[in-house]
């Protein structure tokens, strides 16, 4: 089995400034996750690999730099999850640790649990080694003046997504040379959200899902409207109908869009390594890398291919 | 439309000593739903009345006498959904909150999130009037024995769960006069669980799914089982393909004992007021109250009747 990885760093309305870092991120990470299979580890690794590579950049809602809720604090959520044994592993509202998605891997690997939550959260990652970095580690200068200036405003979360500002979650899934599928999705969820909110990202089924059997799903957008719908299981529902990966996402992101007037994003691979990057916000920055080939978009209808260096 | 409420009180191994409190339980809180919607509310109001009977009632893992983390603590999760708009309110980790469920709909009707979890919970529900409780008033004298006796045995929740002991969720499925169909599900989760674990019950589509163009269902059992193939959801598609509730509960079910070796249970009701109360535990307690009758079973195969006071 040839091994592909996809990518994405959250759909919205990507300001032209950010627009080159974006693209950049995301073909790195897809890079990185690609080196990762080709060496024969597995699409867990490589999902884990690309997400962590999203939350170092500061150009993403994930990990360092991401938005700050009301208290000017970030609080993380991600997930992971093998489509092999649908064992999965998610932590939410997670404020001191820089890589949400390997304590994710963790829970997943070292407990019976699926999610940790919050103070238990943050007491499990000790036990293993995954040391809680200061809150303010995570918090760049640029967040910290974007929450000063919508503290200034009291924008509701509602206004800042329906003008598809706050940026917004990072994913992640991958085929390994074994045709085992993963998913990955990490954020900080929307700018000024409540303290103690929890989107879409770290629940199974709407923010990812993987299954062997049927495909892999990252989903990014507006997180109330993306659980609403349960997006990512709705898009493998679709497939499991026999649509194809592109199909099924178009048809899962318009009915969310007409059933809970929601946007947003989702990245899909097929366990023959079919893949679709679909999204009805205004920009979705996305990669995939496989065999030579990096391909990657940031506006609705971009296709660029480049060689990758050997 | 006839109004129709389903109620259940936990799929799992129920001693005998407990199985009289179990079914005056259920059928207490199908009757208290029935009354709601017989004068003219909202399947919503009666999904919440119902789920606080059981909340009240230490017979149930939900609110008063749930069982306590490895802290000896309660650490409570719920979740409400509104099956015509698709809007759900859902709390994870909440410690001090009598009744989890009315805050979940309070999440729902009062913010722009639908769940708010461990620290922000508690926040959020002082500034609603919903008034914390000091932890140790949610804590029986039997459970705080029970969990003496499991921290001194050292067992690990997977045993316990093999064993289908430490009791477990409350829930609730109702169609109201207007054809409108909601859903609610309530609990103090495993016996022993790590702190800060979220199991399936706040999980939209794990937990808990309604839509009135399709059905409401309550699920309970082993909830990493239950998020593993998103059981409440999985039921739902099934009834999409055209397979009445009973079918689609108990296929549903046996995929999720055959892919990760699970049991549980699900309560459903289609918008024309077809219900199911299946399980593939021991036990489970469920009634459902409807005009005048009220149904209700506790082992495999029951379905006692009996009148309803005038």
């Amino acid at each position: 089995m040839e091994p592909v990885i996809v990518v994405h760093g959250g759909a919205w309305a990507i300001p032209d400034s950010l627009t080159e870092a974006s693209i950049a991120g995301v073909k790195a990470a897809a890079q990185k996750g690609l080196s990762v299979l080709k060496s024969g580890l597995s699409a867990l690794d490589a999902v884990e690999v690309a997400v962590r590579s999203l939350e170092d950049d500061p150009a993403f809602d994930a990990g360092y730099g991401a938005v700050l809720n009301m208290d000017g604090e970030v609080e993380l959520d991600a997930i992971i999850m093998d489509g092999k044994t649908l064992a999965a592993g998610a932590v939410s509202s997670v404020r001191n640790i820089t890589h949400p998605v390997t304590l994710a891997r963790a829970v997943m690997e070292k407990t019976d649990h699926i999610m940790l939550t919050d103070r238990g959260a943050s007491r499990f990652a000790d036990t293993v080694g995954i040391t809680p970095v200061p809150i303010n580690t995570l918090v760049t200068e640029n967040e910290r003046r974007e929450w000063e200036h919508y503290k200034k405003y009291a924008v509701g979360v509602k206004e800042l997504f329906n003008s598809q500002w706050g940026h917004d979650t990072v994913g992640a899934v991958a085929l390994d040379c074994y045709g085992n599928l993963a998913c990955a999705t990490s954020t900080g969820g929307i700018q000024n959200k409540m303290v103690g909110r929890v989107g879409d990202t770290p629940i199974i089924g709407s923010g990812g899902y993987a299954d062997n059997q049927n495909g892999a799903v990252s989903c990014t957008g507006h997180g109330e409207s993306i659980m609403k719908v349960t997006l990512a299981r709705l898009i493998l529902f679709h497939m499991e109908q026999g649509n194809v990966s592109r199909e099924a996402t178009d048809a899962s992101l318009a009915y969310m869009g007409e059933r809970v007037q929601g946007g947003g994003g989702a990245i899909v691979i097929t366990p023959s390594g079919d893949w679709a990057a679909r999204f009805t916000t205004k920009r979705m920055p996305w990669a995939v890398a496989r065999g030579e080939s990096l391909f990657y978009g940031l506006n609705p209808g971009d296709m660029f291919e480049e060689q990758l260096p050997k």
